[in-house]
């Protein structure tokens, strides 16, 4: 099942994709992708009302309209870091032996397609194609891999945009860059795990301006999705609908050499094998 | 003006508090004080609401409801990290030159008067008395200290309960110690700017049974709550009803010698001047 939000920003419409054009409005039955619905349970009548709706000719065109991100704004963004083994080798850091925990604002969730803004006074605005973790479920001192396995909801695409001198050089936590307006692009669909029988075996890539930047695969991943959540189970409550970042691949402009940032009117392409694409307008400073 | 939120865990009431035992009932007029009552300006329409209402007799004995935070769950929590001058010298770090941010999950918040629960595995729970900043306006690249002093709500005491293994010794980021259930006692009221004039001189001190650890006044801050708000506005977009806990000044379990950490059946009292007193049972793990 692969559940999209379509429609205006703060106006959007919760449904699902029957296929790359075909949008089934679920509003009657679904207010938002947002915790309450994840905590619900709701999720598992859906496949039933999309198969009835779909039988019943209710399909309508997805024709242009917009998509946001597949969830409501979050109770908080998580992110793990260096957590593929030829990124750490690519930024000169050993691997870790324990996951590295950061997080952003979750106001910089955005559409899949939407803009993003280079922040004002930015030289290193950098890009970062991830698989995103959509937990389904309070989750706090889970027993095992197992527990956190049932507390996913599901994956989605995102680009973890990073602004590199706020993040490393301008006192050290990560999260001061990683917060800024339209940093977190999203979408197009929230994938549950029934179709993603393969997730740490999924291409992922980026590119800038029509070349190819990054080149990667959740197979070179440190730290699994069901590990993580397991993990950070013991240090915090996980929320329905809380979003986890589980890291980059190889391929960003801070690993370049001569280094290379992002600029105004450059388009940033990006996907993951069954999490669909993304396209965003990056806008100048 | 000092606002709190009475009664039960989930279904605390919005008022005001009039001396320490009387209490004015607002429910009828605010939902919560949360992202959309401070983002509307109404704020500005209470004191004349309150007076009347104590005219009207309307006062309620406060009889020992339990408080809540003075805030409704926060979009985000922000952290900053050693802007006391005599509390990084007590850690051993240079004062730094810039505000070091961090983040804990929203969910940490709790009443000002809650238990606070040693987490599991933890061997370092810490204690930290601060001062919060409530925003009351979307702050995005604000101009100056100016704009950053209209975008402050108000003021409360909380309590950083900080985890040190996991915060510094468990892979780099602080979030990572900070956000554990429990994590960020606040209260017991807001107080708007116009009640303290003085919010570079005020005491702050935390005892553990009795036995006085924190000692410290805001004098020695090293950055103000106006250069705060007007930093962190511009590295990301802070919305009405966000915290931010402005750091701890000496006396930490983490600088003691030898060092001392929190155990199940002590209690934390701590309190600034004008923002009110807080007691915790620490709860074992």
């Amino acid at each position: 099942m692969r559940l999209v939000r379509a429609g205006a920003v703060g106006s959007e419409v919760p449904g699902a994709l029957v296929d790359d054009d075909t949008f089934v409005d679920l509003s009657d039955v679904v207010d938002d992708f947002d915790g309450t619905f994840f905590a619900s349970g709701a999720i598992a009548a859906l496949p039933a009302t999309i198969a009835s709706r779909i039988a019943d000719g209710r399909g309508e065109a997805l024709a242009g309209r917009r998509l946001g991100a597949p969830i409501a704004r979050p109770h908080q963004i998580l992110c793990i870091g260096l957590n593929y083994s030829d990124h750490a080798a690519e930024t000169g850091q050993p691997v870790p032996d324990e996951p590295i925990l950061f997080t952003k604002s979750p106001n910089t969730l955005i559409g899949p397609n939407d803009d993003v803004q280079v922040p004002r006074g930015s030289e290193k605005t950098d890009w970062e194609v991830e698989l995103g973790i959509v937990v389904g479920q309070r989750a706090s001192y889970l027993a095992d891999e197992t527990e956190a396995a049932d507390a996913i909801a599901g994956y989605v695409l995102v680009n973890d945009v990073s602004e590199r001198e706020w993040q490393l050089e301008r006192n050290g936590q990560w999260s001061k860059g990683k917060s800024a307006p339209t940093f977190n692009p999203a979408g197009p669909y929230l994938v549950t795990p029934d179709e993603i029988h393969d997730v740490l075996d999924l291409d992922m890539w980026l590119d800038i301006d029509g070349v190819r930047r990054q080149n990667g695969s959740t197979s070179t991943m440190i730290f699994s999705p069901t590990f993580i959540v397991h993990y950070l189970s013991q240090f915090m409550a996980l929320e329905p609908g809380d979003l986890i970042n589980t890291g980059t691949p190889p391929g960003v402009g801070m690993g370049m050499s001569p280094q290379a940032f992002l600029h105004g009117g450059e388009t940033m392409t990006l996907g993951i094998t069954r999490l669909g694409t993304q396209t965003q307008r990056v806008i100048g400073n």
